[in-house]
């Protein structure tokens, strides 16, 4: 059976929402809680004790799996129970791209877009044909003119990247033996974007045939490279035999001038409609990863096509979402998409 | 016709606020959206599409300029809306100071404030004379002992500004055709604290004949000083040809341990009384901008006198205004002062 | 009379609390009105001014002194009052550690943990015997073979500490008719959580028979620390005769990856539990002070045992505590606590 049958079966009126214990679930079932939806936590081996804590943020119940790419073989459970998927990024990470893309079970969202975000030519591809700015790439370390970030290929969480600040600092630094990649090291303040794009709300700031919403802003929190000034510069942490590293630790709210976000929503909209080219849509949230120039200008390093974890600073509003309705959430934001398309009998246009 | 006239011709049950599309207006609009007052976005050329994307952020209509010097021409438009305009920066900016001051619009605030706020003399005159500690002013850069911050007149937005460790460092920087100030470099952790004057409430912080209140308090975020310290020190980016800039691209909420508080209040109060001397009042909301030292002392280097895009942080509320009345934001509480004054018959103790 | 036979006579149903006017007495305060107990702040010599510009944080009523260490004298005032004193770091500092063991004033927690707090020895002891990850002493100076952190001893509120990079730099900089501690320089970010500890509510995160609750995180700034980067690195700002200092000046609202979240549950419970074993164990609120590494552990570098400061960020809820109660702050927890004993007359079980 495929999806779309699947969900033609569903009870519209019982419709549950179920995700990963990890990464933004809190929000998640916090949402889906707000809007009357039930969710299931998907728990790896046990019942995750911290949900007590939380008794708003706790799931409705517990699916424990031993092995995350099981979830599969217990489609018919999710079905059941009238379940949609809410993929979060450690979701997608514990299941592995093919499983997730294989996964019988209905996705809020459309999972094409994982091909696009993951790969990283694909994603510049989709990026800069919408006219995003994105940091230059590198093809010959001698070219090297300016500070750049050299990554390896597939260093996991911003482990095994580096900065160099010229070429001769490149040589000394870089294994040759590994794949890498080399990009302009971006020079501004960091702002992390979080939108919301319904291909079925038809009010607001309108782009194709739906609408875009600006949820809320954070700043990543990056251990060691955001707090090692505390010691020394990065060049004197590495005379030190102290090497910056960029794996996410938490988030840090903030508001972006005003007078950015005719920029904001045009860069957005730009997104949505050529991932429609492309992919047939991205739906429901997602993230860009940018850096403002001394010019205020955009520099967009990176896509999320889902929720990011900078959401969860933003569980009761933000200052932006809360002038769309006090308190909304990312994750409410999701609940809300999928109750009305349920209400509405659209819920094949946001899933897949 | 002078504005005490064309207020006292004002219908105070049905009085809206105006203010320019840009700078802390979702905030303004929503404020007064809050305490029931209409609203009027200035728009340049056309309605900005993205106040679409914010139901509660709206103004309740748009009055669109291709040039926003002739606002005054239209000045009639507004009488008939029983209109005040609330000035933020970017408004007093695109008008240009002449303008601001010869608009034939009831403005909130006293326009009178601007003369001392914009002239770096005048605002140190009105600072210091209130007793407020500002960053000394090296006449003669042999003079320098410390690190000094080096502004040419005229630059705007922080960028033309430059760090010289000492003599030697200036000497190399300086372009000594342009003219320029020599500021003495803050050392410690920088407050811009919001605070809210009204000469018409008697009750709370008592101020002359009116009451201070604190709203919240944020940190700017200067692209490219504030994340420079991800690639290296201020030196090292001098050595790969990249200079340091100040421009405001955002916000990050913050409080300040509360042993400070009695000295915040004594800040604010001072500059009030001192701007009652002065120049016949400020009133509204004003910031001023600080670094606290490791002796604990405030030392100014700005103040705001009107309301700043730090606020927008704060459009539910902060941890400040909060123990005032939950989810009050500065944009609501300019609306709750006209609000009151319009009952209360006294529009005329608050507009100019 | 003993504290137990004090509170046995006290009106259960008109407990107050009180606390000393700073440090975050206003959320204190606050939380009290909100659960609708009455509250005295105890001030020096005159009733603070500040407090009338917030009228949800001031106190039912003051109570002046000319000497905090006087309070004891007016016992029975506060015994009049049926009150429950709160301690916050200041009060402890005012009073003096001696003064405050003394004290013969119902007070919320168990004072005994002062004793292993403040003896940086016995900290240690404490929780590495719980199983957390301290940073290294080193005894001899010719063994740092990576940053340290220098501290004075009894080196007050962050002055008198300093960085060394190895031997050679620490023998630049010490004083060694001083004591001091060398202690490894945490690499990582930092986070500061805030737990609360009730040992007589048994739903929740349970830990031995009580319950343990995550309320809020936050990130200390520290003057001159936190904004020394705007001017160069440590190393650049020595040798321009600037020191770094570690002075808190206020805070910044920050949220962990989820992932970490079982990890922070089990880091508390494991306090707490040992606090039990060592001396009676610790009620209310605490806070483990951390550094996150690149590898996503924790370092833990001290334990407050008691509400801190940071917690006035979340004066109307936080991302952690809105999945409890929306709203809540850790000064209305402890409010909540209190209520919730007086009203099942386990008073004792929460006060000594």
């Amino acid at each position: 059976m495929g999806i779309e049958e699947i969900v033609a079966n569903y009870d519209k009126k019982s419709i549950s929402i179920a995700t990963a214990c990890s990464h933004s679930s809190l929000q998640i079932f916090n949402g889906a809680r707000k809007e009357g939806l039930k969710s299931i936590g998907i728990a790896f081996k046990e019942k995750p004790k911290f949900y007590n804590a939380f008794p708003l943020g706790k799931p409705d119940e517990f699916f424990i799996v031993d092995d995350y790419k099981k979830i599969n073989e217990n489609a018919e459970y999710f079905h059941r129970k009238n379940a949609i998927i809410i993929p979060h990024g450690s979701f997608v990470e514990y299941l592995g791209a093919e499983n997730f893309l294989k996964l019988n079970i209905p996705t809020f969202g459309n999972r094409a877009v994982l091909e696009w975000e993951s790969d990283r030519e694909k994603e510049r591809q989709w990026l800069e044909s919408a006219g995003l700015d994105m940091p230059e790439i590198i093809e010959d370390p001698k070219d090297i003119d300016k500070p750049v970030i050299v990554k390896y290929y597939g260093a996991k969480g911003g482990k095994g990247f580096f900065i160099a600040k010229d070429y001769k600092d490149f040589k000394k630094k870089i294994d040759e033996s590994k794949p890498h990649i080399i990009q302009e090291f971006l020079i501004g303040t960091r702002y992390y974007i979080h939108y919301f794009y319904s291909p079925i709300k038809k009010d607001g700031y309108r782009v194709g045939k739906g609408s875009l919403q600006l949820l809320s802003i954070d700043r990543r929190d990056e251990t060691n490279i955001d707090e090692a000034h505390r010691l020394g510069s990065i060049t004197e942490l590495e005379a030190m035999g102290i090497q910056p590293t960029f794996i996410v630790t938490g988030n840090i709210p903030i508001v972006l001038r005003e007078s950015l976000l005719p920029k904001v929503f045009d860069m957005g909209a730009r997104v949505v409609k050529r991932s429609y080219e492309l992919f047939g849509g991205m739906i429901g949230p997602f993230c860009l990863e940018t850096v403002v120039t001394e010019k205020l200008q955009f520099r967009v390093f990176e896509i999320s096509a889902r929720i990011v974890a900078g959401t969860n600073l933003f569980i009761s509003g933000s200052p932006y979402s809360d002038l769309i309705q006090p308190g909304l959430s990312t994750g409410q934001r999701i609940a809300q998409e999928i109750k009305y398309a349920a209400e509405h009998d659209m819920l094949e246009e946001i899933i897949t």
